[in-house]
């Protein structure tokens, strides 16, 4: 059952006049649209982190709330439109580029179609190319998330294997410990947000209060290598001191509390920034 | 019909306590107003974003909505306040002072009227001189948007010939071509957006994939020269080539694909950018 | 009586996915909240600027109204989570670490009681130590603004006096004149507003267009000097020139006419810049 609740999600930011029009497309669909916002600062055309963030969010929400993620770099070109409904009944809009990685691995889903377009359009539209943002996703899912259309009629099925993937590092089993990826920051504080799985952390046998060898590399270069006390929180080491912890996302990351890790140590994200925990 | 759709607009940023408290006065009013934002970044004191944002999104919102715009350099002065109904059915609320000019000109006004400030004010509020957001345009939005005054109620009728008007620069035909201003950025991606509209353009008689000479010249001095190719989105051209295009407002504008036009040339906005597209 | 009007205000930005989650929370606990955002922008672990912030904005708001504020340096330290009302009929849900305070002096608390966290928690968040503001506050306040759990419901009974607080500076009189501290920036204009009261520089018979004497102190050493003009509002100066007002929370402020003071004359906030405003 839709639930009337609507969510985007952009890289477009809040400077200018798009989101609104946005949501006035969305309005002018039914004025009775809950509209809300995740984020609209994913760092321009990072699809990793849309789909990142997505999943950071999205078991929180009631269930048949309808997202819509708007990360387009390829906005003209012949990439798919599609809608996803997830196993646990939400729905997601967004190019086929990928930004359904995370959602697909984590959350899991049941089935996916392509938006036709020409049917699922903004009236008068046509001559725009530019922002299937407001045109076409907002548009699609102020109709879907108001029950206006139902899942099925915004366009035929498509096979979940044929979208678009992001590769996902992942966790390995190292001797005595683990390695990930350093897959994103807590932006606002620079905690390092890793791709290491609590779980895969606690079977190296790890408990609250141990030290912990943390060792980061650059392309395989060693940027850092300390002993990292393992906490349930950040006020569990004192300010300025570092520490290894479970973040919000059920991941594990490395913080410094009241600090940004970060900065301090001038650490990235991505596939170049390798994170090994192990037994110190 | 009013909505009850009340959308905010200003340069006050979302650091502080400013845009909830415009919200806790418009809740105070009416309960179940919907409140949306607009942008509250509009640069300090910028009258002609604040007119241009309004007019790119207004459009998209159901009719019956009310638009507070609040960019107000002038408060405390002798400057009006006042509230205009345009031809299709939208409410703006906003210091007299040029913010309405893009509307005036793209969407049309039928009916300006001027807020008497002594009889639409918050209780209590007198001796308040500099947040006129609060304390008049948030609460006469609110009181109008609800129905709880008509727009006749809010003040007695201003010609609308009377009101500040920025100037335009609209589009010059030249030969084989137009020149236009550069009117603003989409800015979080460093494009231009031109005072071209897209009619005018298509008049010269180009195509989509033609190479166009685009010249853009600061005070009369010409800092960019080059062809350009005629798209109809990002994905036309390769990844960090530059391309024409036709904006999500209708008019022309110059991007690079996945970067910043703005940036990489050094390109500022108003009216000492110029900017020709000719038959290369 | 609950209102149903859920606001927030955190330190953690709008750039990730944090705040959506707290939203999905809320709305997961009922779906007819209406959920606002005084702002996430509070410079991280600034309790003194979360109180302010709070001040500034809470009196505009309906009776009844729920706020949760979560800049939450000790989250995962024994620090207390309690909810207030106050005495004109606002609920306040925030870790015990001085967030009350300006509401405390200004407004006024009725009753205070500690959130019980073992009942007050989100189901299946119990391996989550980071994140009380998704887990603890944000379901707790909708709980509470949803009508469904009491006040009483919430914990037992606090004594206000326990509460952990902030010291204000207030106001000193001095011969001639009035004596403060620097509080908070209005950020985006970088206007100085300081501890005075209006009531205690109208006391000193300070008159609208009188030049007053002003000097700033940084840990007791002058660092300005100047007779500035007592202003209603910006436009009584001309641009670029500076100007006493008082601002919209009622206290006196120093600013200069669409120009940034703070910038201009380098200047701070806290403890450490005190301002004179004295007969000139």
């Amino acid at each position: 059952m839709m639930n009337k609740l609507l969510v985007f999600q952009t890289d477009f930011g809040l400077d200018d006049g798009a989101i609104s029009a946005m949501e006035g497309v969305a309005f002018s669909v039914d004025l009775d649209l809950n509209i809300r916002h995740l984020t609209h600062n994913i760092p321009p055309y990072n699809i990793f982190d849309a789909s990142y963030r997505l999943y950071q969010a999205i078991n929180y929400w009631p269930e048949g709330t309808t997202f819509v993620s708007v990360i387009d770099p390829g906005v003209g070109s012949t990439r798919k439109s599609v809608v996803a409904r997830t196993k646990n009944g939400y729905y997601i809009i967004t190019p086929d580029n990928g930004t359904l990685t995370h959602i697909d691995k984590f959350v899991g889903l049941e089935e996916v179609r392509e938006i036709e377009e020409r049917k699922n359009r903004l009236k008068n539209s046509e001559l725009s190319y530019t922002f299937h943002g407001r045109d076409v996703y907002a548009y699609t899912g102020a109709r879907l998330a108001s029950g206006t259309i139902s899942f099925e009629e915004v366009g035929s099925k498509l096979d979940p294997q044929e979208l678009v993937r992001l590769e996902l590092f992942g966790c390995k089993k190292i001797e005595n410990g683990v390695m990930g990826q350093v897959d994103i920051l807590d932006v606002r504080f620079g905690s390092l947000w890793t791709s290491i799985p609590y779980e895969d952390f606690r079977d190296c046998g790890f408990e609250f209060g141990e030290d912990i060898q943390v060792e980061i590399f650059h392309n395989d270069v060693l940027v850092y290598s300390n002993t990292v006390n393992y906490g349930k929180s950040f006020a569990d080491v004192a300010v300025n001191e570092p520490l290894i912890y479970m973040n919000s996302a059920y991941h594990m990351a490395v913080a410094i509390n009241q600090g940004s890790f970060s900065k301090v140590y001038g650490i990235g994200v991505g596939p170049e920034w390798k994170i090994v925990m192990k037994k110190a």
